[in-house]
Parts: structure tokens; sequence; C-alpha cells
């Protein structure tokens, strides 16, 4: 059964070709389709358009189907195009005339795009809560090993002197700066388009600030073609939120890998959180991060993917849009799944507490001497030279003992400050 | 003279490759590191590392630095890598000593990333600035136009009945969601990087409250290692804020063009806004409008573009990140120039006010014909039936009176309201 | 079972992030790790490294394997991590010791790699067959409706004649290129990586020659670092020949989005390749032509995401690779749905034979005006401008008979010249 | 002058934002527009549109212009739109009505078509030219070397032994597949588009065939619609080749960042390879292979960028493709700068001679001292159980006498089979 259907039927290829696999993904989306329709069943009753008796007998039926969805015992068969269709149809199995007319005054367009909003919505939130989980875990391990230091790298080259305190919070801090996108994500995805129907309003005076209340939006998205504009665009607001933290967290796995390579040994993780090789028995490979690092870059293309799909189309509605739906639902669990065996993981890591035993790194303390030499009186540029000539000559004794003191230093890390931060978001 | 030279000299072929067009660019930003360097110059007074005539001498110069740059007259010249190198040349040629005490407690790094940060701040203010200025000039047409049809497409095929006023202020109120993100791009830009030095802070006891304040921003970014990884971080940020609000003119230049075509024929331009063929003496071309869409199209890629530069470094300064810069600076003028030349062609278009005098039209009034079938009782399901054999059968006689009236459609634009939400930001 | 298994459980949280949906696509894989798998067992008892018996027993299970895949009887359970481990199991389970000695000399790296090769070479072989059915099929209809008229546009202005003839026949000659792309990439896939084992080699003498011509390869990947860094690299080759069909097809599927527009209708399907709405009754949707579209637009971010994912990568495996199978299979697939579904729908298309009488198509033919009055001896810059004058003081006569005879023009369309193109291929 | 110039003087903002940066890339072109406008006139005389005395002062003429070009003399002045403009006033200049007549039968978009083909063709052939060298150089490097061990990492974690021998050639087998894309993006360049005119052909009776014969096309792109489709396409083919290069180098230059690092050490470079630090005296950072590396990272962003440009626009020119010149053009330049400083730079190459002495690297031969269980018969699976076994109770003693024979590995690099594979493109 398909809502459009007029009475020829359509090539079965075609069919294949256009149905997809859309009903697996709307099995996460029909619980968001139920509170938009029950929202729109009380709005049509407030109205008039239906009796207190239908709204009643169309909010009762809803709510039985959101049940079982919420049980797990919802499915969309073969038969349905896609959920729209199967709620439909068990409401019209249920009530009759009744059942048909939850669909007054919207479209399936409408459909879509509201159910995908209050997903989103709800998804984004949890995104951004684990997001918090993972900063909080961050800024513990940069407690627990804030003395515990690590070469300062620049250009791959030894640099300066760090530590794990400083290394662990400064991912903590930077998902700050994610969460401000996830933060805009979410305002773009909290305005109700329900009532766009297909893009152009409706000639029913539907209350749309009843369904904004109704369903917890903000605010509406009032033009009726802003809000259908809103299709593809709230879902790429989504994918350059959700790459931003991507992006930090590839950033991550990525010192995670070099920090537990044997070249430098920085850290550990038990066996459980490593894996083997076939054929090298010794090995005890980092494949989580290494996963977490792909799979991050993955999410990374998500913007571009959708922007590809969506460009150059006029406005109005075009089937293109109905892609966009298989391309940020997996994208949003990717990242969920990243975020959580990434606080899953790091909570067992193991820190290496004497790195800089290593002669290797004397070199790191080589700035440290040099302001000495400045905060003495030497102008810079002429303590760098003198430095320079005994690095060369191979005279240089490095200073080992460190100072630094200044907001966000290896000796301050401000981690209230940052903590502050976070909690303002 | 480059700031680390140490006595030999680079072969030439990879001065050329190393240094590239940075000196153009870096004439944007001098204004920016010439306030960053004024403001560090304070701060080494006030904790005592340079002397109240020091800094009133340093402070003093980068004032008349500062005044050549507003007046056009500084200049970069090639012996000099960097506009670090040419100011702290300035400051040494008529300074001595004190001039080159400037560069205490920071690094190229440092510099770079704090005049980054102020320039970014300023650029998106002044983007903020004119993608509201547009939205002014949207809502304006939007009510000037408020009555005159439009025919809403969906699939391309004639669907329902739009207007101008919902046309204009769709963009509109799409705008305001791009601006989510440029706000989410400043808030990120908006933090103090400077004392971060090579990325792992300084041994010195700089007051990095005090440059902050000093600077005008409104926190800091604390971990000093994350303050380097801003680097790319903050321009990505940017480039996201940007490619949003270049989707949305992309669109609106996409419909224009289509509009403009003799198929559609809704809306024209003067004479001055077009152009004309080489060999085809009629032609007027929507140039303006096509190259609007193709800069913003440009302009949807840089996020990538960046990602792909910054992507699976470790932490710490690469100098990759140098590239950074001559992506980002001519992105920010093209934004810049498009939303300045959409407003600015905007004003003059004309539009069509008898489009729905086509009879090929009629077809649009066909659900308004089938809701009032609705209203008068008939189930949606079936009145829908009954309409589609009336098309078939020729017999459908459309109902051309319009009465749309719940928000944010064609007999109620909700322009106030979208106006007050756009005032939130 | 794991082939890394060594004694300690590896987290299930782990597991299941790690394993991923790989099962499911190793079903498409394993009949190639079966072709891969006996040319190693030939090859093993030929150097001697297993008895003849040994060999036989091999190639006698396996292809007892590969009976079963082509049935489609073959299954990977959830306690097999993948094909690879799966097949060895079989192997195991039914000659002892003898199956282990398949994974001698080789590692799972190694499987991988040569099963996507050959996998790979299959699959464009198709795609290419499939793009040449496509492009005989744009022929005849070129032929077909070679003398029907479409307005050519330029900015989406009316600009020149053209046809029916020209339109499909260009994007026949357009695919021509394209091809070159999967040719490109085909020899990249046509090169044996099979003895890179974990990406270093074997102190085992295997005869990779041996394994070359068994398997029809036409040379080796011979270094092996060189031949595990196909990883990744083989799939982006394979993801840039898709790329650029997918864009031909796009673009063709645009301009039928667009002639199938009532402003445009210049072309028609029947019902059962368009599909309804469900609230405007009279409409006839491209839904096909948009999703193919959609998909090859989809298509084309695929070189992009495996961009990103294997740049910056060190060389050596790293677990990230294992991402791109994923990808690249999925793609391969709707690539070839695309092509299928295209081809099988433009064998219905109905073209409008009197589009050029409307009065707005006049202008078309202004040109060739022009050229005659240069053809009478007037400098062309002179006919333009007394062409101009004309169509400003409306006294433009257009003359309607066209003579275009050059090659490739309306009158002289060379498919036999295209089609002898293509067969260079 | 513009050659569309109709008597209105477009807005002078409209002029700045559509013209851009056209006149600078243009003069690396012009020398393509004269050897495309020497064919045209010939072909005019050849058919008669002209007179052998025009013919003869249209192509010494044009002699000229390409002398001037050639000798660098060549300019384009603000007053003219670009090349087109000036080298047609230069015509008439000399040759009054004469010059005029080199416009016959053409358009601007077929001279853009057509001498960005030429130039292509031009780029192609120099960029496979200096790919080859620096294939030449890493096989030089690989036999000099080719006793050097390396070692062999997976997962970043010490694997295998491997060698700068595979290392180098793995690079330099690993460019032949880089050049078949490079062949693929050669043959859609090397197709005569002239004759397109505005993209629908012309009414005159030009000879294709004998421009084709002229300018050195291996073919025609037939089709008129065709020829102007491929402006953006032929671009987007130049630019899959590149980055596939891009990708190639972006690799190696991260395997130099790394090998550079003092926790690897592998290789070093003469101080004029290295740059210095502000700040830390003792670095010799790799910044011209963190430039490559960054460079050919934004290199692989192009066929994106041209992508979004492109995509999604339905078939005849638009304004838009005028931005793929100031993309491609600039990526050329990149891609050759990159490529000429890589094989500057990699002559200089230092390998360290003693790098697996470190006992770290002991674990490389844990396989092949497993192989040798196995060579003496016992089962792959149970010999690599034994191993794990030595390895946790510490009791593994490496056997460190390396027998690779096979081909492509360690002791058998078939650098004279690679050669030859080369050698066929």
């Amino acid at each position: 059964m398909k809502l459009w259907d007029k009475g020829f039927s359509t090539d079965k290829k075609i069919d294949h070709f256009t149905v997809g696999n859309d009903r697996e993904l709307d099995l996460l989306l029909a619980k968001y389709d139920v509170i938009a329709s029950r929202a729109h069943a009380k709005m049509l009753g407030e109205i008039g358009l239906i009796t207190p008796k239908e709204t009643q007998d169309l909010v009762r039926e809803l709510n039985t189907i959101a049940a079982r969805i919420e049980k797990g015992t919802f499915t969309i068969e073969n038969s349905f195009e896609d959920m729209h269709s199967k709620i439909e149809y068990m409401l019209t199995l249920s009530l009759g005339d009744t059942g048909k007319k939850i669909h007054t005054a919207r479209s399936r367009n409408d459909q879509v795009l509201v159910a995908m909003h209050l997903y989103l919505k709800d998804e984004l939130t949890e995104i951004k809560s684990m997001t918090k989980s993972l900063f909080n875990l961050l800024l513990v391990k940069a407690q627990e090993h804030k003395d515990v230091m690590l070469p300062g790298y620049t250009h791959l080259q030894i640099a300066m002197p760090s530590s794990f305190g400083l290394w662990f919070s400064a991912y903590a801090e930077s998902l700050i700066d994610d969460l401000y996108f996830i933060e805009a994500a979410y305002k773009v995805a909290d305005q109700n388009p329900l009532g766009s129907a297909a893009g152009y309003g409706s000639s029913f005076a539907i209350d749309r600030r009843f369904t904004t209340k109704e369903m917890g939006f903000s605010t509406l998205k009032y033009n009726v073609v802003a809000a259908q504009m809103s299709r593809g665009k709230v879902e790429k607001a989504t994918a350059f939120g959700i790459a931003n933290i991507a992006a930090t967290l590839s950033k991550m796995a990525m010192d995670i890998c070099l920090y537990m390579s044997q070249n430098f040994n920085f850290i550990s993780f038990p066996d459980e959180l490593t894996t083997g090789s076939s054929i090298m028995p010794h090995k005890k490979n980092p494949d989580v991060f290494e996963l977490v690092r792909g799979k991050c870059n993955k999410l990374q293309s998500i913007p571009n993917q959708l922007t590809l799909i969506i460009n150059n189309l006029p406005s109005g509605y075009h089937r293109d849009l109905q892609l966009v739906k298989e391309i940020i639902i997996p994208a949003i669990q990717d990242m969920k799944a990243c975020l959580e065996i990434l606080t899953f993981s790091l909570k067992e890591i193991k820190v290496n507490n004497d790195i800089l035993e290593d002669p290797k790194y004397d070199y790191l303390f080589s700035v440290d001497t040099l302001n000495e030499l400045v905060q003495n009186g030497m102008p810079f540029r002429d303590a760098y030279k003198k430095m320079g000539q005994e690095i060369n000559e191979g005279t240089f004794k490095p200073k080992r003992d460190i100072h630094h003191t200044h907001e966000g230093s290896l000796g301050n890390l401000c981690l209230k400050e940052i903590n502050d931060k976070m909690k303002e978001i």
C-alpha cells in the first residue's frame, strides 16, 4: 500500500529502486512520527476539523502504537512503503474513517520533516550528554596524571616539556568548542516545521502555535517554504556539529596510536582493549583507537556528502532529499558509538611515568634555560644565538626543573575554569 | 631576514617553496598583530619583564605602525618572511634592544594564532552584519510583493500556490539558522590563545588574563595545548559558518537563474545587472547570480579542504597549518563579496505580476479544492480519489480564490515574528 | 573464533565495535577469497611447502565451498569474525591439520587485499559493460529522434537550436570519457598483491608469478610494501572511476527532471515510471530520475570519503583501512542500480515533437540569421550590431530553416564515429 | 572593451564581481588561444569563408602575438575583460576588418574550451614527465640503499623487517598507478572541442577535422553538446589525475616527517633543507616535507571543489564554469612545485644505517622464526601458539638473519620489472 496509490502499478524494478532501505531506518523514527501525529490530532480537534471523540480515539490508538514501539514490537512489513503508511494503516484498521482523518491538513513531507526535527533534537541532546561524559573523564584523568611529564612536539620534533595533565585537558577544552556547533545544530532543529504540508502551507486554518507547544519546540519555523527547506538543511546542521566532535576524537585517537607505538611507548591499555595479529604473536594493536579515528574521519565526510545531494536544487521538495535520512541516521549512531567506546576505553589508560628519563628528551628544556638568560637581562635574540652555539658545540646542559605558572600551563592547568566554561553550555 | 636564521642559508628553491604568498595575505592580518603586540608589551611591563619606559616606547612605536597600516602605507618587502618579521624589524630599527624585547615570552606560533583569532572576530562580525542587511532587504521585498502569486513546485512539477512574499521571506528566515553557526564560530574565535607560545606555554610568569582583557576577548583558551590546537580549528569553525550562508545564497541564486529563464519568466533585472553574449544578441544573462551560485558552491568546499589539511596530524604544531591562512582569508573575502553583490542586485529585482494567469498553472489549486471537499465532511482519502478521477477525465475546475491563514502561510507571512527571531541573535 | 585469539577474551563492547558489519559484505567477497585460496594452495604445493595430496585436498574442499557460495548456501555465523575465519574453519573441519596449512606464508591482510582486487576487477568489468549498454541505448535514441528539435540553452536562457539527436548522443559520447577512468581503475586492480603478507613479504620462497597466472592477473604488484599500500588505494581508484560515470548520469537526470516540468514539457514517461503525490492528485513525479541524481551525487562523494579515511596515515597497515570495504561495496551496488534503472527507464522515454512551435523559441534562430549576413560578406561585429538593433526594435524575423552540416552538429551527428571511439575501449 | 558590449554600461560593482582575477590566469592560457586562433584562421581560409590573403595576414599577426607571449611582453590591461578580447583587439588594430573576421564561426565558449584542452595536454605531459623523474630517483635510491634495514610497522606497532630498498621502491611502483589516471585525463583532454561554438554548433560549414589535425589532437569531441560539457569535466579529469599523485606524495611526506622525528631517527637532511624555530634553537624542522604533505592534501580536495561547482547544473553553458579556471591552474602549478621540490630534496636524503641495532626492534624477527618452525613441519596455528607463549614468558630469541627471496621482497626488489612496468606508460 502506498499513500499515493492511484490504481496503476508501478513497475517492480522502479518500486525496488525508489523504496530503498527506508523501512529499517524508519523504525528509529517511528516514535517521533507518533508524537507528531498525536499533536496534530489534538490540534485538529482544537480547531474543530475533527470531533472531540475522534481526537480521543486517535490519541488513544497513537498511544497504543507508541507503547508497541517502546516495547520493540512495532514492525514495518515489506507491503508498506514506510512507517507513515504503516501507522496510518494501523489507525484505519482500528478506527475506520476516523483513522483516515489524521492525514487532514498535512502531507507526508510534513510528517518526515517534523519527525526528523524531533529525532535530531533527542539525538543532539544525547550526543551533548555523551560528549560531556567524555569531557568529565578527561578532566579526571588530567587531574590524576597532572604531574606526569610528556615531551611536547612541534613538527613531530622534540620541542618543549608537556604533561599528561596538559594533554588530557587540552582535548577536554577542545570539546567545548565542538559543543558550540552542537548547540547551533540544536537551535536549527528546535523549530516546529509542521504545517508546511507539501512545502507551501495549507488552506485549513491549522494552529501551528498549538502543535509547537504540544511537541515542546521552542519556536516555529514560520515560513512554510523555509520549513520545507529544512529538509536536508537540518540534517546538514547536525552533520556539521558531529564533524567537529569527530575531528577532536580523531586527533586524540591519532595521538593514542602514536603514543602506543614502541617508538614512543608513552601509554598502554589492558589486553582486553587491544587486538592481536594473525602472524605476529607479540603484537597488541590499538584497533579500537584506529577504528575511532577511521570512523571519525568518515564522519567528517558527511557534511560534504549531504551538500553534494542537496546542492544546486531549486527550492521546493525533490525526491533526492529522501536520501539524507539514510546518511544522517547511521552517522549519528557511529558518533555515539565512538563517544561511548572512547570513554569506555580511556578509563583504562595506563600512562608511563618516567618517559622523560630518556636522554633524547634533554633538549626539551632548552627553551626554559634560554628564558632564564632572558630573565637575567639578556635580549631574547642574543640569548637565542648563545644557546644555539652551545647546542651546536655540544656544551649545552639542560635545567630540568620546570616552573610554568601562568594560566593553562603545566603548573596551572585551570581545570576548574575549563569546567566552568563547559557548564555554561 | 628570518626569525629563525641560524647562519646557514637555506637553498633558494626551498625558500621560495616554503614562504609562498604569505606576505600578501599578511597585509590583512598586520593590524591584528599590532593589537596583540601592544597588549603583549603592556603585559610584559605589568609583570616587570620590561621597564615602564620600554613599555611606553614599544606601545608608541606600535601605534605608529598601526597608523601606517590604517593609511595603507605599511609594506612587507620580499626580504621579510612575513609581517611578524617586518614589524619586529621596524621596532628594532627605532628602539634598538628594546625592540627585540617584544618577542620575550611568546613565539611566532603565538603571534599567528592570536592575530588570526582577532581577525576572524572582526570578519565574522562583518559577515553577520552583512547577512542581516540581506535579511532586512528580503523582508522588505517580501512585504512589498506579498500578494504577487507564484507557482510552488515539488519535484519541479507545478504543485501548489506560492507567492513572492513566501519566497523572499523563506530565504530570510533560512539565514537566521545560518547565523547560529556564525555565532558558534565566533564563540570559538573569542577565546584568547596568546601565551600558548610554541604550543606548550612559557616559563615566564605571563599574565594571560591581562592580555585577554586588553584585547577584548570574552575568555581565555586556557589550556596551552588546546590553544595551539585552535590553529586550523578556528579557521574551520569559520568555514563551517560561511558554508551555511553560502548554501542559502547558492540556492537562492539557483532559483533566480531558473526564474529568469524564458521558460519561467517570473523575474527580471535591469540591463545593468545582466550581461550579453558574444554570439546571441537577444540574451540578457544572469551572470551575477550564476557567479554568486558558483562562488558559494566553492565556499561550501572550504570546510572539507581545511579538514584534509589538518586531519590525522598528531597534536602539536606542524608547518601544514601555515596553509590554512591562504584558504580562509580569500574565502572570507568571497563570502563578503557575494553578500554585497546579492544585496545590491536584489534591490533592483522586478517581479512579474500576472504569472498565474497562464492556464498551465490551473492545477496549482487542486489541493485547496480537495481541502474544501474535506472541510465539507468527506474523508481525505475519498476526496483525494474523487479529485484524481475528475482530473483524469478533464472535468476538474480549479477554484482560484486562496485563503491560507495559518502562521507562515501565504496569507499570514509572520514577517514580524521572523524579524523578532533574528533580533535575538 | 578469531584468527588472532590468544587466550584472553576482549571485552564485548570492543568486540562489537571492531567487528562491525563486515560479515554481511563478506558474503560478496567470499567467492574471491576461495579463488585466491585455491591459487595459494596450488602454489604451496608447487614449491613443496605442502604435499601433492594436501594440495589436492585443499583444492577439492575449496571447490566445495565455492559451489556453496554459488548456490547461496554459504553463511558466516556471528561466531566468526569474518569470511576468512569461516572458510579456514570449514577447511580445518574437513581436513584437520591440512586445513590449517592454507594459512602458511600469507596473512589476513594478504587475503583481504587479493580478494578485493579480484572482486573489483569483476565489478569494474560489469560497470563497463552496463555503461556500454546505456551508451548503445543513447545512440539508438539519438538516431530515432535525430530530427526532433529542442531549444538549446546557455545560462538557462533560450539560446540556439538543438535536437534530441544531439542531446542523447552528447551523453553517450560523454560516457566514453568516463570509461577511460574505469579502465585506469581496472589497471590498478589488475595487479596481483598476494604475497605481501602483513605488508613486508614472507621468508617462505613463495612463487608470486605462479599465483598471478593462476588468478588471471595481468601483472604483479611487485613491491610488497606497494602491494599493501593498495589497500584503500585500489578502492579509491574504483571510486574515482565511479564518480565520473555518476557525474554524467546525475547531469542527465537533472536535464530529465527539468524537461519533465510543465514549464518545459519536452519529454514524458509512462505512468509506471512516475510516482504520485499524497496531496496533489494531478502530479506524475520523476522520482526515479531524482533518485538517480541523488544517488549519483552521493556516489560523487565517495572518493573524498575514502581520502579522509586513508589520508595522512604513515605507510603500513592500519585498522582504519578495514572501513573502506563498507564504503566501496555499497557504492558499487548503487552505481550498478543507477545504470540499470536509467537504461531501463530511458527505453520508455516519449519526446514531444513540436516543442519549437511555441513563439518564445523564435530567438533561437538569431545566430543563424546573423551568420547568413556574415556569409554574405558583412564583418561579424557589424552584423552582430545590426541584429542587436533589429531585436531591440522588435523588427527581427527569424529564419527557421536550419542547415548545420559540420561534424558533430545538428545535421551531422557522427554517431558512427562516436560508436567507433567507444569500440576502442 | 567587452566582446558583448551592447551600448549600456554595466554597473561597476557588477563588473568587478564578474571579471575577477581572470586576466592573471589568462597569461598562462594566451599561448593556447593563439594556437587555436591560428588553426581556426587557416580553416576559415580552407573553406573559403575568408580569402587566402586574409588567412595569411591573420596567421602572420598571430605569430607576432605568439612571439610576444613567448618573450613575456604580452600583457592584458584592465580595460580588457580577458585575453580573448585583447588578442582580438590586437588583430583588429593591425588588420582592421580582417582582424574582426577571426571570430567568424566560433564563440568565446569555443575559445576557452579549446585553449583549456591544449593547455591541459601540455601540463599533463609535464606532470607525467616530472613524475617519471621522481620515479627514477626513487629507484636509484632503492638500489643505493637496498641493504639498509628498516623496521616495518603495522598499526604503528613494530612488526616485521623492511628496508630502505623496499620503502623507496614502494613509492616508485605506487606512482605508476597514479599515472594511469594522468593518462585517462590526457585522453579526455586530447579531443578537439573547437566548433562547438556556444555549445550547439554553427551554421557555417566549418571543417573540424582540419582544425583537429592542425592543433595535433588525436580525435574530435564530435558531438557539440558533449564538447561544451567538457567545460568543468576536463578540468575535473585533470584534478582526479593530480589527486592520485598528490595522495602518494603526501603519504611519503608523512613517512618522512615521522622518520625525521627523534623518536624514529631513521633519516635526516642537510641543514639547507630544514628550517629552524624562533624559540627552540636545537630544532631542524622538516618544513619542506610538511608543506609537500599539506599542499598535496589541499590538492586532494580539488576534485570535490570542482564537483561542487559543476554539479546539478543542467546541460548548456553557465557562467559558474568560469570559476573552474582559477581552481585548476593554481592546482597544476602546486602539483608541479611539489614534484619538483620533492625530487630536489630526496636527492639529499641521508639514511641511518644501523637502525635495527636497537633491541626494541628484536620482535621484528618473530615471524621469520615462526616460519622456520613451520618449514620444519609444525602446522602454522600450533607454531603461532608456541611463539606466543615464548614471547609472553620472555624466552623468545630472535633470529636476525633474513632470507626473503620472492618477487618484490626484501631480497628481491624487482626494480627492473617495476621500471619495465613504468616504461609501458
